[in-house]
């Protein structure tokens, strides 16, 4: 029974109703997200902890006209459902369906998409200069978590528009949580409204964030006020969460997340110098698990790459053997980090580049497509990437024992592995995988394994590249001259990849073998689960079979 | 007469004066210093405004135990006078000479180098905690100016650093200045007290940063204070500076920067939406004069890369054409954004990256060696390049009227061009600059005109590419097919440039062309002049002539 929820279509219909019937509308909004999807629960619970929030923006502000603008994007699932998209909810982050994050193509609603986190208040103060410029007026909302706050680019949007005072609203999502729970001074003191002073925004504190009356109020003060401020509310992630059956992982396999930690802290029992750092992902890394065992030796530093990746050159410049564990996709957050701190002064911290490679529902602001090209122009790093887990367990082997600079290794949220293979993957050399004549296939990374499955019963060899970085020159030149047809296949974009390296190698060596390359499509890809996209851009190993033949 | 000077070798010499002799030996430096180089005013000013700080701090420190990191490097001449390096200081800058940046190759006083700002912070964290972590105690200290503070790192590193409670001090060298004047509320307001209330550390504000006393008065309290901790120094940069007879330029020759401020004014002229953004680099853009004509539509954000590039996203999904300049070097620090906020959301904003290519006297820290690369992944943007400053102009043209999406154009800090010449370059459309027969060189942006010089009296064709991406398919197959040799001479590193990416285009072909390329090595290359680099690498005219001819 959603009545009041079947009745409103767009925030137009919003507005015709009291502020008693929002707080009834609150509940029956919970109620539909929880009964419509059970999938991503730290969305839902992100999302359920801006109900309240959601309905009062809404209601005081003129959107779509009035620019409101969710940080991250995955608390917008109320929004979504409120400004015409309930009918499509149940297709959300299924392929063809509804996008995780907000987004521009999907809804006039949604000004400025974001998948990651800490870009909102530039986006609207964008919005706002344009319009000053245009003689436009009308309100911007940056609505913004404790933990993405803590990212670095926020924080340079409050330095700017407290000097430019321009009328900006930033809702501050104090939920005490970033990924896992927020870290930072900032969190652990709680002293926004310091920030706001340095910073010269109106500060207004500790709103009850599950009082629709009370953030009304709140906004509709705050909308009378032509400067920049920032309303601090406080809400309980989750808010009408009930766990269901969960997750719970039954199974006795290993994914390379598994691997990763096992194999982190193998290591740094018989290395004192091995830490692991994280940008708020330990969760999603397993770092968790080499927390539990090493406390002293895991940092978590917040949603904020470029001090993650900084901090681990001081570290590694100091004695120590840092594991920077990173998103692909978040490593683009630390690239001039990885260039001039790490790298130019080559010091060995491993960056474990996790989410390599199609990331699945979260679609394109979180596929690892890029980091072989904008690693692989870098001088003096080692850029790797694991078959399966022997092939990560081997590799991060190696890195540890690599003093002479930075190590990354990529890998997918993917994987089910039985027990391990001891194996050795020494620098710069590639492996034969299979046996076999005629045609060779060249693989780079886990995708390695769609190869495996393509070339079952086939008498063609296959190769796992390992290192794009060094190449290894002898090793290929062997295979472009031993076969015919060479094909190379890699999970990641063309430019600075693997197939053009090879390619560029034969080119010049001036060899007499057919080369087919097989990459990610230059283009962003949608959202739907990882067998789904490597189908869509012809990377499961049915594909990838026809491709090998023809 | 440098009667104290001479006889300190080491900050060990140093701690044996008197306080008043520091004071002396303070009037010594600077004379020194303006007696022995001339070569890049902002570097000296910068160095002279923290003579009586560099003093203090090896007199209060026992420097090189305790870590002593200075943000961006560039202050740093007084430290380096002092730490052994006053005999080779005539060498700053120069081939073979000093870094003009902290660099720790070369002194074990450099314990971690910079030349991009914001990361001396996370980098002095890392030291503590490696520190922490080993069981040894010592000092930290990181030096860091009010521009450098308004990077987003800086932010994150101080977030940390308030939980984390380090040992750490921050020197805050507030002389109001970042490479221009600097922006942002926490100079304009220069409420630094409540930035470390927020973040959680002492403070103490306001300490004169000209008198050595005071400075070592507060270092030495600091000093025994275990907690994390700002001080807050009030210089005057270039204290003790005279102009002399300065950089004033006499030619009436257009370089690259002067090309693209009188474009961007000349198309802002009739095109009300384009607005010039910069991350603190107004003067060294050409932007000051499109500010003096334009006062309302540029906008300088200070040192905050992250912010320029999504508040330009912002500014172009509201209705505006940005004009978004970066030095190539520091785009790294915008990568994320390029691609999540701009380029996934198609959104028309113009790099400018200048800087490209070999820096010159700046060194490793500074070269645009990546930009193709690291551009070349990302979908849907174009990536073009300047071979002069005609084709600078009508590059601009063609970007202002571009809709699809990002647009780059990259060139380099050089240029010496007469007037220019009316040109059309459409999009993903080669050019060609010369016409020849069996060898033809295609060249991608500025280096083209070394190519033009070692093609003189030759019967070599000569292509400009223009466009890396678009690649000009049907263009460069035609030359492939054409000629019996083809040169590819770019100025960046290999992996996803455009010797790669021919090379590629050709491989799938299939065509019968010997192809060889020259681009930048796969090394960090250091520092001296432009001319000199080049030869370095082998892209200056001559070296070119022979590599074509071999």
């Amino acid at each position: 029974m959603h009545t009041l929820l079947d009745s409103v279509r767009t925030p137009g219909d919003l507005r015709k109703l009291s502020v008693i019937q929002l707080t009834q509308l609150a509940a029956e909004l919970r109620d539909f997200v929880l009964h419509t999807t059970q999938t991503k629960a730290g969305h839902i619970k992100s999302s359920l902890g801006v109900t309240e929030l959601t309905l009062a923006l809404h209601y005081v502000y003129n959107t779509p006209d009035d620019i409101l603008i969710w940080d991250v994007g995955h608390q917008a699932y109320i929004h979504k459902i409120l400004t015409g998209r309930k009918d499509k909810f149940h297709s959300n982050r299924k392929k063809g369906g509804l996008s995780g994050f907000t987004k521009r193509s999907e809804s006039e609603y949604d000004p400025f998409g974001a998948g990651h986190s800490s870009t909102s208040i530039s986006a609207a103060i964008g919005f706002a200069e344009a319009d000053r410029l245009q003689g436009k007026k009308r309100h911007y909302i940056a609505v913004i978590g404790d933990g993405a706050l803590t990212g670095g680019e926020s924080l340079e949007a409050l330095n700017y528009l407290g000097e430019r005072q321009l009328n900006v609203t930033v809702i501050l999502n104090d939920n005490q949580s970033s990924i896992d729970a927020n870290v930072g001074a900032l969190a652990h003191f709680g002293n926004y409204k310091a920030l706001c002073d340095a910073f010269h925004l109106d500060f207004e504190g500790g709103v009850d964030g599950h009082s629709v009356e009370k953030i009304i109020n709140s906004l509709s003060r705050s909308k009378e006020v032509n400067r920049p401020k920032m309303i601090h509310l406080v809400t309980q992630k989750g808010k009408g969460w009930k766990a269901g059956s969960g997750s719970a992982k039954a199974t006795n396999s290993l994914s390379f997340q598994d691997v990763f930690s096992q194999t982190l802290i193998r290591l740094a029992e018989t290395n004192d110098t091995i830490v692991g750092v994280s940008p708020a992902m330990l969760s999603g890394s397993g770092l968790h698990e080499f927390g539990a065992r090493f406390p002293e030796r895991v940092f978590d530093v917040g949603i904020a790459e470029q001090h993650a990746v900084t901090m681990s050159a001081g570290m590694a410049a100091n004695g120590l053997k840092p594991f920077c564990h990173l998103y692909s996709t978040f490593a683009q957050r630390g690239y001039d980090q990885i260039i001039h701190d790490v790298a130019l002064q080559k010091l060995p911290v491993v960056f474990c580049l996790d989410r390599a490679g199609l990331a699945g529902e979260d679609g394109p602001t979180h596929h690892g497509a890029f980091d072989p090209g904008f690693l692989n122009t870098i001088p003096g790093i080692v850029v790797a990437a694991s078959l399966d887990g022997s092939a990560l367990a081997a590799l991060m082997e190696e890195a540890a024992g690599y003093s002479g600079g930075p190590f990354a290794i990529r890998y997918p949220k993917d994987g089910s592995f039985g027990k391990l293979e001891k194996k050795e993957l020494p620098l710069g050399k590639l492996q034969k995988v299979k046996n076999g004549s005629a045609k060779a296939v060249i693989s780079f990374g886990a995708i390695g394994l769609e190869v495996q499955k393509a070339l079952e019963g086939s008498e063609y060899a296959h190769f796992d590249l390992v290192y794009l970085k060094p190449l290894d020159e002898a090793g290929l030149i062997a295979i472009l001259e031993e076969y015919n047809e060479v094909i190379i296949v890699e999970e990641n974009s063309k430019a600075g990849g693997a197939g053009e390296s090879i390619v560029s190698l034969a080119g010049r060596i001036g060899v007499d073998c057919r080369i087919k390359c097989k990459c990610l499509p230059d283009a962003f890809i949608e959202h739907g689960s990882r067998q789904q996209l490597l189908e869509v851009t012809g990377l499961d190993a049915s594909s990838l079979k026809e491709f090998i033949d023809r």
